[in-house]
């Protein structure tokens, strides 16, 4: 990742539900720790992705894609970085990297891709405001 | 429970991602596994749970109560007895047992309550079209 | 509850993974909100619940009760408090009620039970150090 | 994928506690989808995985991937087609596509990569017998 691009740092822990009988952090759970850190990302920059949704658009995953390098446990303390890696009119892709955050280890790493659909499930434009919004480098 | 009233039974194994490092199925599966029986009840009397919402109307869950006998394990298969255990004009309760398949043992009872909402959140009246259908004894 | 029993607070944000197609949290999550209660409450007095596993010992949940007061939805902030109500020494049980933080309004509340159980699943006492600890009124 | 790998397909309806606030199938819960394929792929061939993970071997996710083309709705039936792609002496990769069972429409599709640990977590070979179990082209 680049260091200019904008990026959040989501922390959470491991829940005793999100392991699985190998004692470790079932590989789904993972998907919803990107969720997590994409949630932070928007909240950040001074709106809740309900806000968005609110006005009738829907940001649809198209695409996911997990690479795991080393398994959490529970318990554990992680540091999701989530990076805006490219947003287009109608398309935003988010990269992550979810961190142990004692060690600094990285964990798994991804990305998705989501398009801007209405409330007809037609592809559409995501408002200059909002992708303004996603775009902000935060200080 | 009382074998005259109305049941269903569900079949259905437990997945990798509902076991937890205690190498069981985590104890939060059983309330989905309860929702699993209740979709199975009203689907097998005509009509998907999904029809009722489409009418506006909902049936919010007020109250949860499980018990945990024994545990189940990966690749089992279960079985989900559901009962309606009772239906008023406003309210109706369901009764569960989880039987593991293989050996009929019992593993998980409880029961969940619900009333029925519709699109404000206000309680409604069950249309009795849906409690008739609700208290049909299937053959 | 009796403000003289130990408590803990937890905080959480409510997850677009946990949300359901009523667009509401989903029941079943409130089962692990009370689990992150609880693994906060054992964590701030001195210990993870890992370590309490690595003795070879397990708390088995028997019972789960819910009430359903109010929904949550979506990105709410939620306070998950979480007092241990009674310690035996074969078992004890947690006491939960889960608050919508920015407005103090108690959306669910509801309690587990559990037993101590050793590696052979025979019930066991709880270390009277373990005891100690559960019991610990923090300032 | 090409016709004569060996294939499963497993039925399973969407729950409701896998759909979320967008009212669609959660994109997370694909992955577990993927999963009960590749349980009911190995479980066709004699075994469960829980037999291979009793030898004191796993089969580690080093990676997924996924692709949403249409979402999946609540009591949709659903089958999972998986199928190996490739079988190394360490490593494994399955291949899935989700398909609404009533319109044979593809809805999502994807991989999984896998590689087999021991219980120290050094990367091993996967036993001859159980690669030949998992390339059995059943009739």
């Amino acid at each position: 990742m680049n260091s200019t691009q904008p990026t959040s740092h989501a922390k959470l822990r491991v829940r005793y539900a999100e392991t699985d009988a190998q004692q470790i952090t079932h590989h789904a759970s993972y998907l919803v720790y990107f969720e997590v850190g994409r949630s932070t990302y928007i909240r950040e920059r001074g709106a809740s992705y309900a806000e968005f949704e609110a006005e009738g658009l829907f940001l649809a995953v198209t695409e996911a894609n997990l690479r795991y390098i080393q398994p959490a446990f529970y318990d554990d303390l992680l540091t999701v970085v989530c990076t805006l890696a490219q947003a287009r009119s109608r398309s935003v892709t988010f990269e992550y990297e979810i961190v142990k955050t004692e060690t600094q280890q990285t964990l798994v790493t991804g990305s998705t891709k989501h398009i801007c659909l209405n409330r007809d499930n037609q592809v559409s434009r995501i408002p200059q405001t909002w992708l303004d919004r996603l775009s902000a480098q935060l200080a």
